[in-house]
């Protein structure tokens, strides 16, 4: 394993700008799922309205992707902000991160289109647990396995980033066998669980030496 | 709030890069409505001109969403100019400005389609005026709340930039309740709106110090 | 003018960036318009052959587009290898030629759907020759209008590639006339200008200072 | 050949950020072509559950181009990471490339669509194996032409990648040559080659002077 991927130390400036690439292109393809109505007949105007109202889940859904693709956004750029340097293996776990991200957009609209399917809600989650599986792993490579953190970081706030960051895919997969149980209280933790990683933990509040943490 | 956004200082290169990448796909997707006409019969050629006169609203809705997305770019590389540092707060207010930022070519498409229709006129002055506010309010939290701005920079030319940005949601907002009036008076100032902030404050003829600000 | 646009002096990376974004996003998209055919009866193989057959002319537009889309960004990058700032003037004459690029897969569509008929063909070299007009100007307004150049560059070499660019617009204007005449005679002029410019000039081979030009 | 290529010496930066966001885009646009299936009838979820197990050469066709483009991704920076600059002749190679790279999407979704058809099974292997060759002519171009490459890189090192860079393209040559004999196994070797460049060679393993091999 350490000939295959701990090898080819790099700058993590490519990673980072192939990584927002993806990130920027995804949350800006979402919104072509979103068509003009064709609207036809006398009556324009109600038509219209109806057909505006009834694109409501669309309008929702691209919503949630949105936010949910940016917290993500904001946890990476934070991830990579406390590395020194990438190899071989952090392209790789970034590159199957990337994979799950990616694919986030089919299951939120299958979601969006068959709220009610268990299939739809199911899937969501699947694929969000893996991509969370995914973006915890590449955490606990960077900071354990290859060590490619800036060694001025405390390392218990490093712990403490690990921890969250497990949770993460642990509530996602209960959300998922919850929606075995009921697919409405699926889809409120799945809107819940963003929210949790909204809030920054203890690295993602740290300052690097140099810079003044209180901005008066 | 502190806690939550006024932490975690980094530099202002991803977050350029990962805006840079959404305002670049917004510009170029627009061009992905505009499809070859199917033309079919005998007379080809009367057909095809027919169908490309027909498209003229298309056209110029794509000139239109193209000039007010690279205004917002423009602005956008100004504002982070003179910004010395980012934090957490400016991420995710630059995340709401991306959010509707994007939006706005389907509110474009749809008010090129049904020019006659308040509720298509109401829609994109509501998309813009959402971002214009995000836009404002980022400036405010970047010059004053979060104190990002490098130091150097005249208070006055700072106060200038901030009292002409509140200016532009708040004409947005006059122009969303003209469509109420009269559609063709909001969609005129809809377009005489972008070009009012094409014209660069005190702020934005800056020159850093270093720098000649006469060329030549 | 001066007020309006030479201001506001800023290094050219986010410039590049933003550009460099377009360029990709455009080369990428050409293969959108490709779709994989529709085969169905017996003859699945045949079918299929001829499908593909049908669609060399899509091939075709595919690596035209990308050939000249290249073109365009390797003198981007060239112009842009000898700048030493941008300001306002040079974001917004950058804007307008990407406006004009953005838009050049819709005209190559369009040719290579209608390459018999006239309006198709005018359509193609109008919008390439407004994509040279305005790529020519936004040389001189660098060159000589705002003097953004390095100033260590010989001032024969930036003639000399000036004079090289004011050709292009020029040709490709010549090429719309013949047009009227024989559009097969001008889709030929289409084919041979890019190739002209894909021989460097003078500037183009120009090597910065410190650097040896012969890689020996 | 040497005034027409090896000119204009310049940084790698823009080459390499112009590469990443067709990576990115390409990698994105692969689930464009995934869209939610149209479900309608008593028994929405049979139906669903039906529709998607159908879908499922898409989503294998999607992992299967995601990790083809991303092992291109890898090479790509690993092999401008030991370049030093670029020049125009780099440009045009890298240009070449991305061509074909940017085509991948369209003969993996038509064998996707068609697994059991020859022409499908030899498009595929076709493109990657231009691919494959004008990677291999760049990297040649890089290391031996034109002499791009940091001068401390030991030149066993850069022999040994060079090797195994010019069995890529042969053994893809062999894979659609085999496509006449057997699809299967022609297919069998298109997934067995990616693996078999997923393992780093010693080049990939080089760690610049300054930085430690072993992290720990």
């Amino acid at each position: 394993m350490y000939r295959l991927f701990r090898v080819g130390k790099m700058p993590t400036t490519r990673i980072e700008a192939f990584s927002d690439g993806v990130f920027a292109i995804i949350i800006t393809l979402l919104v072509l799922e979103i068509h003009v109505p064709q609207v036809q007949g006398k009556d324009i105007s109600g038509g219209l309205a109806h057909s505006l109202l009834a694109m409501a889940p669309k309008f929702l859904t691209y919503i949630l992707s949105f936010v949910v693709v940016c917290i993500w956004w904001v946890a990476h750029h934070h991830l990579f902000g406390v590395l020194k340097r990438s190899d071989r293996g952090l392209l790789w776990l970034n590159n199957l991160f990337l994979l799950w991200l990616a694919f986030i957009p089919f299951p939120t609209a299958l979601m969006g289109d068959f709220p009610g399917e268990r299939i739809a809600v199911v899937g969501y989650g699947t694929v969000t647990t893996l991509a969370a599986v995914s973006f915890t792993f590449m955490r606990y490579y960077a900071f354990y396995l290859s060590k490619l953190v800036d060694e001025r970081i405390d390392r218990r706030l490093l712990k403490s980033a690990m921890l969250k960051s497990v949770l993460n895919p642990v509530l996602h997969a209960i959300a998922v066998l919850l929606a075995f149980v009921d697919g409405r209280l699926a889809i409120a933790l799945y809107i819940i669980l963003p929210l949790m990683f909204f809030i920054p933990g203890k690295l993602e509040r740290y300052v690097p030496s140099g810079e003044t943490g209180s901005p008066s």
